[in-house]
C-alpha cells in the first residue's frame, strides 16, 4: 500500500516525528481516543472511493468541542495537515488521509440536539447519519430533504462538505438549500457561526461557501438544517422508449410543462437489464431506456401532474407508460433503480462511476456521444441518473484484469467529464471533486479562478493544513498534470496507483 | 450638501485631481459618456436612500462590457475607488457616491439577450428592469419569482448585488435562490463567470459569494435567472386580530402546520387605518393586525390549503376571516398592502423604515418589544411586514422638525436591530446593510467574523476600490463607533448629516 498523493506536488513538505506527535497530543488530551498503530489506522486508509488510498499518520476521535479545538490548535502549532472525515461514505476520495496527517473523525458527534417541530428546524451534530435526522422528525410528520444513496450511513458533516444531493433534489435542493446554519471552528480553534436560523443574513455569505468546500476551510461542528412536511401523496411513473436520445429529450420537456418532478430518473438498456436481472422490478427488458418520474404533493395536485406528464411522455414517444398501481409497485420500480449500481457490479468484473453535470437540454447530445466513447474504446458504459437535475453518473464497464482495460476506461471518463464541461456543465454533480478530480478542476477552470479559490482558502486557513491536495488544485498541479491529461486524452491519474 | 462618509476612518485616503482623470478617462473611452459637471451630478447623490448623499467626483455610463473594462484597469491604476449603480432604488445607501469616487451606472446594460423557455432560463444584462423579465417570459407562461415592491423600476443587476427578496420570497426564495449564473468583471478588468446553467458547480460557491456582496467584489455584466411557472391559480385570506401577538403567533402556526404560502403579510392598527385612509382596501379599521395570506399552486390545491389555513387561523384566534371573492377583491387587498409604506407618509410628517430579520416564531416577542419601545421614547410603530419570512419592516414615525424627535426614532431603530440579533436573528432581510447599517454590522458579527469578510473580499479586490464603506465595516470604524452606538443606545448615525 503506498501513499498515492503527490504531496510535494500540493506543497506539503513538513516532515514530523510521529512519536513525539503522538506523545504530544496524548499529554495534551489524555481524554480523547487517538489511533496510531499501524493495524488500527487500516479501517481508515480510505473513504467510499476505495481506489484511493492511504495510511494516515494518526486518526484523532474526539467526543467534544473543546477537544476538537485544543487538537487544531495543536495541528496549526505544529504545522501538520488535518482531513476531516464523517461516515467515510463519500466517492470522491475528499476524506482520503494523508501519510503526514491526522485524520479527525468526527463520528462520535452523534447528538440530534433538538427538534423544533413549529420552527420546522432540527439542530444536530457533525456525525448524525442523514437518515438518523427524518426519523427523528417523523413523529412531527416532517423530513429531512437531500437523500444521497447512503443515507442509511452517511452523516450531515460530510453532507454539508460535499453540498450532497439525492433523487429529491430536482425538486427540493442540495443539501445547500436545506441547512440554515452551522458551527464550525477554524483551524486555529475559534468557533465561527456561518448563517442564522432568520431568512437571510448580511455580510458575505459564508454559508454557502463553506458548504460544499470539502473539509478545506474548517471542521464543522453543528449544523441546523430545514425540516418539510412529508407530501401528502408520491406517485411513480415508468415510462419505455426505444431510443436513448428520445428519454433525454422527454426529460427537458417534463420539466419544460412546468411541472418539478420528486425525482426524475433515467437507466438505458444496460442498465435495466442488469437492474431487472437482479431485483425483479419489473423493468421492461427490451426498452433501450426508461424515466421514473415521482410526483409528490397534495393528492389532488398528483393525480393532475401525473396526468400532464404522461400527455408529454406520449407526444415525446415513450412506447409504454405505467403508473405504480400501488405503494408496493412504487417501491419495486425504485429498488431497480436504486440497486442499480450494485446489479451493473454483478454484469462486469469492475466499473468506474462517473459524476458529471450539464444542462438538461443537453442531455441527448452527450448521450450521443457516451455512446460513441463506448464505440470507440470498446468498452460498455452503462447510464443510471438523476436525469432531472443533469447530473450523470455514466458506470464504465471494465475488467482491471485484461491489460489495457482500466486505462481505456480513465480515457473515457475523462472525455466524458471534458464534453460535460464543453456543453455548459460541470465535472461533478454530487459526489465532490476531492482527490478523484482535482486533475479535471484544470479542465473546469482558469487559472485566475483557481487563484481566486486559493485566495479564499488562505482566508479561512493561511497555512495550507486542512485537507491540502484536495478540491482546489495548485497552478504548479494543473501545470504539471491537467492540461496535458484531459485535453490529450493521457492517463488522468498517473500518480495513483490502484489497490 | 456634505459629504457624509467618513473616508479617512474606512482607508480611502487617495486625493486625485479631479481635472485630470477626467482627461485622462475621456481619452481613454471617447465614446463613453462622462458626467463631470455639478449640475449633471446631482441626480445621482443618492439612491432610494435619500438620507444619506454625496456628489460623485465623476458619473460613467458606459454600454459595452470593454468599456467597463477599461474604466476599471484605469481605476485600478490610478487607485479610484469605484461604486456601481443599477437603478438606485436601493433602500440602504449601497449605491450613495464617494466623493473622491467614480459612481458607475450600469442602466445601458438593459438588454434581455435570451428567453430560453424549455431550459426555463433567461439571459439578460444587468441594468434590465425587474419587471422586464417577468414581461419577457410572459409568453411563454413563465416568470421571474423575485419580486421587491420596487420591481417595476429596479434593475437585476441591483437585485442579485443585494441578494433582493419581495412577497413571495417565503415559498420562491430570494435572489440568490433564483439565479444560475452571473459574469462579473473584477477590478483588474478580469471577466469570470460565477456559477453554471448545470445543477452544481465544483469548487467553492462563489455565485454565493458574490450574491448580495454589495458591490464590493466586481462589477457584474450579465446575470442568468431561473424562470418559473405562473401558478395555475391563486387566492387571498385576510384575517383579523384584536391582539397583535396573536397574529405574530399565527404565522409560525400557518407554516408550522406545513402550509407555504405564496405571501404571508402582516399590518398593526396604525398601518392598517393608514392604508385603509389611502386605498379602500376593504380593510377592518378596528383590528388590532390583520394577515393577509396568498395561497398559490394547482386550482384544487388551493382550495385545500385554504381550508387549513383557514382552520388554523380559528384556532389562533382569529376574529374574522374572508377570502378575496374575486380577482378584484385580491388585487385590492394587496393594493393595500403594496401601498402601506406611502400612507403611513400620509399621516406623519417622516419615518424611518427599519428592515430586521428575526426567527418566525420570535415575531410576537419582538412585536411586543416594539410596542415597549414605543411607548418609552413616545414615538408611533407602524409595523407592517413579510411576516412569513420574519422580515420585519417596522415604521418608525417622527416629525424631523421637532426637536429630539429624530434621535429617538434613531434609538428605537438601533434598539430594534439589536433585539433582532439578540433574538437570533439579523440586522437585515433584503435592504442590505449598505452605508446605513455599516454600524450595526459592528453588533451583528465579531471582529474575528469581520476579519474574515475582510480576507475574503481583499481575494476580489486586493486594494479595496470597490465600494469602500459599504457593506463590512472596518475595524477601526467599529472601534470608533459600533459598540458605543448600539450596545449604549446613543445615536447610531453621529456622523451622518440628513438633508
Amino acid at each position: 500500500m503506498s501513499f498515492l498523493y503527490d504531496e510535494a506536488v500540493d506543497g506539503v513538505l513538513a516532515t514530523h516525528d510521529k512519536g513525539v506527535l503522538v506523545a504530544e497530543l496524548q499529554t495534551l488530551l489524555p481524554d480523547m481516543e487517538l489511533l496510531h498503530a499501524k493495524e488500527d489506522l487500516r479501517p481508515f486508509e480510505c473513504d467510499g472511493l476505495a481506489a484511493y488510498r492511504a495510511t494516515p499518520m494518526m486518526v484523532a476521535l474526539p467526543a467534544r468541542i473543546d477537544q476538537v479545538q485544543t487538537l487544531l490548535r495543536f495541528a496549526s502549532a505544529r504545522e501538520v495537515p488535518v482531513v476531516a472525515r464523517g461516515a467515510g461514505t463519500g466517492l470522491s476520495g475528499g476524506a482520503m488521509p494523508l501519510e503526514k496527517g491526522i485524520l479527525l473523525v468526527m463520528s462520535r458527534f452523534n447528538r440530534i440536539l433538538e427538534v423544533d417541530a413549529e420552527a420546522r428546524i432540527a439542530r444536530v451534530q457533525p456525525g448524525v447519519r442523514n437518515l438518523a435526522i427524518s426519523q427523528a422528525a417523523a413523529p412531527h410528520n416532517l423530513y429531512y430533504a437531500p437523500d444521497p444513496s447512503s443515507q442509511i450511513a452517511c452523516s450531515i458533516g460530510g453532507n454539508v462538505a460535499e453540498n450532497a444531493g439525492g433523487v429529491h433534489c430536482l425538486k427540493y435542493g442540495l443539501t445547500v438549500h436545506n441547512i440554515l446554519k452551522v458551527e464550525i471552528l477554524t483551524i486555529d480553534g475559534e468557533q465561527l457561526t456561518l448563517g442564522s436560523e432568520a431568512l437571510d443574513s448580511p455580510g458575505f455569505d459564508l454559508l454557502a461557501l463553506f458548504t460544499g468546500s470539502e473539509g478545506m476551510l474548517g471542521i464543522i461542528v453543528e449544523v441546523t438544517v430545514k425540516l418539510l412536511t412529508k407530501p401528502q401523496s408520491a406517485k411513480v411513473l415508468l415510462a419505455s422508449f426505444d431510443d436513448v436520445e428520445k428519454a433525454g429529450n422527454a426529460v427537458a420537456e417534463i420539466v419544460g410543462a412546468g411541472v418539478i418532478p420528486g425525482g426524475l430518473e433515467m437507466m438505458d438498456n444496460l442498465a435495466i437489464r442488469a437492474a431487472e436481472d437482479f431485483i425483479n422490478a419489473g423493468y421492461p427488458m427490451d426498452a433501450e431506456a426508461i424515466l421514473l418520474c415521482e410526483l409528490d404533493g397534495a393528492e389532488s395536485d398528483v393525480i393532475e401532474d401525473c396526468e400532464r406528464v404522461d400527455a408529454v411522455l406520449r407526444a415525446a414517444g415513450a412506447t409504454d407508460i405505467r403508473l405504480a398501481k400501488d405503494e408496493a409497485e412504487r417501491l419495486r420500480f425504485w429498488a431497480g433503480r436504486k440497486n442499480a449500481f450494485p446489479a451493473v457490479g454483478r454484469v462486469s468484473p469492475d466499473y468506474y462511476c462517473m459524476d458529471g453535470t450539464i444542462p438538461r437540454r443537453q442531455l441527448a447530445h452527450v448521450l450521443k456521444r457516451i455512446a460513441e466513447l463506448s464505440a470507440e474504446y470498446g468498452l460498455r458504459v452503462a447510464n443510471v441518473f438523476h436525469a432531472g437535475d443533469g447530473n450523470m453518473h455514466p458506470l464504465i464497464l471494465f475488467d482491471a484484469n485484461r491489460p489495457g482495460e482500466l486505462e481505456r476506461a480513465e480515457v473515457i471518463g475523462a472525455r466524458i467529464l471534458e464534453t460535460c464541461v464543453e456543453v455548459g456543465g460541470s465535472i461533478t454533480g454530487e459526489h465532490g471533486v476531492g482527490r478523484e478530480k482535482i486533475n479535471q478542476m484544470c479542465t473546469q477552470f482558469s487559472s485566475d479562478e483557481l487563484t481566486f479559490f486559493h485566495s479564499l482558502k488562505a482566508a479561512f486557513d493561511p497555512q495550507g493544513l486542512l485537507n491540502p491536495g484536495k478540491n482546489i488544485p495548485t497552478l504548479h498541479r494543473c501545470a504539471e498534470f491537467g492540461s496535458m491529461h484531459v485535453h490529450h486524452g493521457a492517463l488522468p491519474f498517473p500518480d495513483v496507483e490502484r489497490f
